[in-house]
């Protein structure tokens, strides 16, 4: 019996990608050898390179936009070091809004580089919403942000208006709603939500911005020399970059982008709707900024809690326990979440209120 | 019908080793839910971690010995700038030995960070031998060796002595012949060669030599921080780790190290006695310098070389094109190369001697 996987990341990716994944393992395009042992350079992985950056700039709508599609290592944490080596000039400054633990994360790294200036901060009530009405100094190299904070279950709905260049971490929800990605300037994500498993990272750069900052970057750190080699500097992590290609052409079968953001709509109107309807929960983030990728919720009376656990035990349910630094339950429901198992879970919280 | 897959890398892995990690694709130790889908803090996936961690140690007979070992992300190009990041102290030397492509990549890492002394280089004869004899500085912070040249087919026999730290890049050797270990301050390995798929990288420190640069490390940079967080600072490369662990179960099983080496003595015997043996063709590395990893040949006539190519590729051989900066042929038979599958291309080299 398949469960129902609420995991925050690495979380759930589509049934047909693990078939398909798996197959290409034991034999790769009927080539008699597995994925895990191919050549890099060979010309079956470079088609699934190109396809993959190709069909990521397809999916943002950011073709012929002068954008360059990388995947790379490290995670979203070794971009948190990169992006101000790339971009933040010697004695410039960069602006950064801290909005959870990932961005105070990217704002620690940035610090040591230079004059880093945090626009705005919720840490003051545990970052349970999002920061509004800040200025962004328009003298800074870039401005950073997160777009959805997976810990708090916060999510960005209207970015900032400003003439500098925007960098942006949507390691936790790229790809599952439509916004005018031609606005930002770097985009980057930890694959391991919505696009593959963990152990790649794309970076999304417009190409016009790199190359200013005058630093002398070490080549494995330096956009510029991952785009020359064709995201190829060194061996790239062939399996997860051919499971984020078979996650991206699932999601363009499936319609691409707006397609997924209605049914992304959908389940989480479906959760918090019941998280709002049914006494005994209450939602953890400010209603305005709540996130369709991560829903954060508690149980009013702690006393209940014995008996849920139990229940979505029960029901086939993992993965959603609340990360240690907000308590509760987190429940993950990423593109490639049924909108099956979240009903699963509802039915769940309904069933609490009976019983109680 | 099964390829002979001479690949240098990434290369081939044990047969059990595809068929088990599929297997945890569709389903991980009976959890009903994929490798790729779960929570790298779950219980499942720390053991996985912890007992890679573990037998690595125990593989090089590390354990009790003050190492420790991690699986990064980056490969073998991100520990040519860790390297000096961690060890190079600020105004300090590092020593490294040029035997190679990746060496001297790893040189023009260090010398972005201080003075780097070469040692010693093969350059001059397109590094076809491994430079011996040469003096290490006493005064240099550590000295750096790259213990076989996957590109070139050649491999370091016997370690110089020195009192300083010793690091030494084993990507393509690590796990395939008995060293002492201990000699070695700080090991590493891009996982792609005999460790396991392409994404993860090894690196085995000993832990008293860190902490004493005097530089401001960025965290994804720095072993400490890597240690204190039990390698996993950041989501690891989840799938990676894991199969990474079923190659050196795998290779545990074997009999380790010594079993190996044993076997791969044996391999790299039978097929650098036909390239001696047969007039057709000659080994391109020094003889006393010949790796038992990489065995790289070429024909002594050109004009065979349509005729051969043909036959490989009838046998169904793959894989065996030399490097671009070498040219003729390069046969990779690591761990997992069947001893058959070298006899297979032996057999078609006497074929073209009774062909022409």
């Amino acid at each position: 019996m398949k469960k129902h996987n609420f995991s925050a990341g690495p979380c759930i990716l589509p049934q047909e990608v693990f078939e398909k994944s798996a197959q290409a393992i034991l034999n790769f395009n009927n080539s008699g050898l597995s994925i895990l042992e191919i050549s890099h350079r060979s010309k079956d992985f470079v088609a699934v390179m190109d396809e993959a950056r190709e069909l990521v700039l397809e999916l943002l709508d950011l073709k012929g936009k002068g954008y360059q599609a990388l995947f790379l290592q490290g995670g979203a944490s070794l971009e948190f070091l990169m992006i101000p080596y790339n971009l933040m000039k010697e004695n410039g400054k960069a602006a950064y809004l801290d909005s959870g633990t990932w961005a105070s994360g990217a704002i620690k790294q940035a610090k040591s580089f230079g004059e880093t200036v945090v626009v705005a901060s919720s840490k003051d009530e545990n970052y349970s919403y999002i920061p509004k009405n800040y200025e962004i100094p328009s003298d800074a190299d870039y401005f950073h942000c997160t777009s959805n904070n997976t810990i708090f279950g916060t999510q960005i709905k209207s970015f900032p208006q400003t003439d500098i260049p925007v960098v942006c971490d949507m390691s936790s929800d790229i790809f599952s709603r439509v916004l005018d990605f031609s606005k930002f300037d770097i985009i980057y994500a930890g694959a391991q939500k919505n696009m593959g498993p963990a152990g790649t990272t794309l970076v999304v750069v417009k190409e016009e911005i790199l190359g200013k900052s005058g630093r002398t970057i070490p080549n494995m750190l330096d956009y510029q020399q991952h785009i020359a080699k064709e995201s190829m500097y060194n061996t790239p992590p062939v399996f997860a970059v051919y499971t984020s290609l078979l996650t991206l052409q699932w999601l363009k079968n499936l319609g691409g982008v707006p397609a997924i953001e209605k049914l992304n709509n959908e389940k989480a109107a479906l959760l918090y709707n019941e998280i709002d309807r049914n006494p005994l929960f209450k939602g953890v983030a400010a209603t305005e900024d709540r996130s369709n990728m991560n829903v954060t919720f508690v149980l009013n009376n702690p006393e209940h809690q014995e008996t849920f656990d139990k229940m979505w035990k029960e029901a086939n349910i993992s993965g959603i326990n609340g990360h240690r630094s907000v308590g509760g339950y987190r429940a993950s429901i990423y593109n490639a979440m049924p909108i099956e198992s979240i009903q699963v879970l509802v039915d769940v919280m309904k069933k609490l209120e009976e019983n109680v």
